[in-house]
């Protein structure tokens, strides 16, 4: 017999999860919504809920998916800079510290005027550039890379010997004086950073200030972009890819930049597919024929889908519905491509996000997992509350991927 | 829309949970006994089963409580005298060493005649006051606090640098020699502090062996109370209270010390209710009436009824059933009378104590939780293999308050 390699499509739908709704006459908006492809994956697959971190805790997208990937957070996790960095393209190394930044207005006194220069922002690579390189007076040894991303945001990146994530922002989140960054340890390493955060800020002020740029922006009754206001300190998670710990061969399709890092992280190769984003106007069919494509090269293909989330933290009700029908869609295109004999189809999410909460709750998250040789469990629909019935049970999420890497016939025995 | 700030009434029924009983055709006295309140509880909420420790271990009542509380018990836990001090209302600080004590019997040769110098005690205040206050004469930076209680029982307090509660009983348990206390562990702390309970156990020989109201009741053909007996020397746990950890504001009404004490050390307020007890008369009408108005005043309002494990220690199957009718009449009360959109009613039990073992066991509780947003499961009885089958699956104990944690809202997200 030959043994043909498995593999896997892993979808996750970002905040899918959720709690009754009064005005759904009780039901969550996954229960209320049209969704015949996953209630056929429940009806074939195995089914149980996910802790995503553990019981009540609610997790970020970035420690959510490091968890679902199989890694356990708190071993692993150093904040978001450096992720976001990765998602963004940026090669950052884990001894890098790296912040999200936005090009924001001060006053001469630093108080905050504006946050964000401007959605659209056709000056941020030019500014970004004239920031780009700086060397630190205090620390000679350490360099500051500053690479502009997406409307009013940048990447801010702190290259060199001896430094830590732990530090505090600049940014103050709202209209109050530029904050001073301070170290959130006692470390050397700490210190170092904080300090030069602080001088860094101060030097983008005096060059942004006095950019030519900025002086055309205020003649055209705009309002300069004057400094770089910094968050987020991290570095890479320090951990191993799937590729080192599995042999597994993994891609990703997934529009957002944070999620698009861990999956970096992870190992994952990043796939461009036109009309895939991160909004309500993504493209799930292209998705899905991208993703079976990719099964002829990769063992694991994540897909990842973010319009449910935002639709959540807006508490769109109708909206969210809308989008679950829309990744249902997904799910009856691949469950009508696949050959269930040798791909395993898994969907799940990576936390609740209740619309009456309007941000991520600590409830568990349902999932289910079709393929060869799972233990179908008699659940019929894919909800929060059926799922609970299922023959997976209450999991922490960081158990799934080694779950998915035995049904591949991947993991390892222990003991003889 | 104006946020209300939501609310919790937290039932404990002590040692409510049981296993199936002969003759009651292999109910449990939990499924036994008509409990229509439970029962309505069980359907609106959601429901599950709790190790309170972990599958197996019997825990004992302080244990079960820092664990149903959210704290690890193996982290946090330092003995139980520290816990029983702070019940009957002696402030005690972490450092202290806090031992349970008897005013007991003994024969010039230190061998016990009675554990017990009588239910009716009324000598007990001066006898304790003739001891408070002793100052070690091997170590005299060490004072010894005695605090009378209840009948023949006072606790004793250790006070001073260097101290640990890692020693042993001088109480026998029974009616032979009163036993010496030997350190626990091999540092200097518990060699200090077992030194200090002999050389005051022979103290309280000599100062109560002399004492004129011991001549008295001589006289009176009662036995001296020539002596007192320590045993569950205990420290404070070390852990922060629920307003440092979570912000939650906290009362409680319970009878027992010992649960009262690991209510304080959760940073609860103790309010006194007239005609709520530890015994089966307690009144349960008056408990819920008090919990109603804590709640215009606190987060979190928690109820504690003893009864039910006191009837399964006794082997009593009909007392047992009896006060799980009393307890029901509580959750009646409340369910009538509370908001369930903005209130959450969460009951549950300490641990299993049944009729037929008249010790605790191991066995997992039963656990519902009702109120805004949860996910109600379709289990129709408050039971402990109905509540098996709900939508919290089986659940470590310390994650309970997590979960509550975050209906409230109060939860913080881990990530970003």
């Amino acid at each position: 017999m030959v043994t043909e390699r498995k593999n896997i499509i892993f979808i996750v739908v970002d905040g899918l999860a959720d709690r009754p709704v009064l005005s759904l006459r009780g039901l969550t908006p996954l229960e209320a919504a049209s969704k015949p492809g996953m209630d056929r994956l429940a009806k074939i697959g195995i089914c149980g809920i996910l802790d995503i971190i553990s019981p009540g805790v609610p997790p970020g997208s970035d420690v959510a998916h490091l968890s679902l990937f199989g890694y356990d957070p708190y071993a692993v996790y150093r904040g978001r800079g450096g992720l976001e960095a990765l998602g963004a393209g940026i090669n950052i190394s884990s001894d890098d510290v790296a912040f999200r930044a936005n090009f924001a207005t001060v006053r001469e006194d630093m108080t905050v005027i504006d946050r964000r220069a401007g959605r659209t922002f056709p000056e941020g690579d030019k500014l970004a550039e004239a920031l780009n390189g700086y060397r630190s007076k205090n620390f000679p040894d350490i360099e500051v890379i500053v690479r502009h991303t997406t409307e009013h945001r940048c990447v801010v990146v702190l290259r060199g010997p001896g430094l830590s994530h732990m530090v505090s922002d600049t940014d103050p989140h709202g209209e109050s004086k530029v904050l001073e960054s301070v170290p959130l340890d006692s470390s050397f390493e700490a210190k170092k950073s904080a300090s030069v955060v602080n001088e860094f800020t101060r030097h983008s002020y005096e060059v942004l200030h006095n950019h030519p740029l900025n002086a055309e922006r205020e003649k055209r009754g705009l309002r300069p972009a004057n400094i770089l206001l910094l968050r987020g300190a991290g570095r890479l998670p320090d951990m191993p890819s799937l590729k080192e710990l599995y042999g597994l061969k993994a891609a990703c399709i997934v529009a957002n930049a944070l999620v698009r890092g861990v999956c970096r992280a992870a190992g994952m190769d990043v796939i461009e597919v036109k009309g895939v984003t991160g909004g309500f106007d993504t493209d799930t069919n292209v998705m899905g024929y991208a993703a079976l494509k990719l099964l002829d090269e990769y063992d694991l293909v994540f897909l990842h889908i973010k319009g449910t989330d935002s639709a959540s933290h807006d508490g769109d009700i109708e909206k969210k519905i809308f989008m679950i029908e829309k990744a249902d869609s997904l799910v009856s295109l691949l469950l009508d491509s696949i050959d269930l004999g040798h791909t395993y189809l898994v969907l799940t999410a990576d936390h609740t996000t209740p619309v009456s909460v309007k941000e991520h709750t600590g409830d568990p998250v349902p999932v289910a997992i079709a393929g060869p040789g799972v233990r179908s469990d008699g659940v019929k629909r894919f909800s929060e509350r059926d799922c609970a019935k299922g023959g997976l049970g209450r999991l922490q999420a960081r158990f799934l991927m080694p779950i998915l890497i035995d049904y591949l016939g991947l993991s390892k025995k222990y003991g003889a």
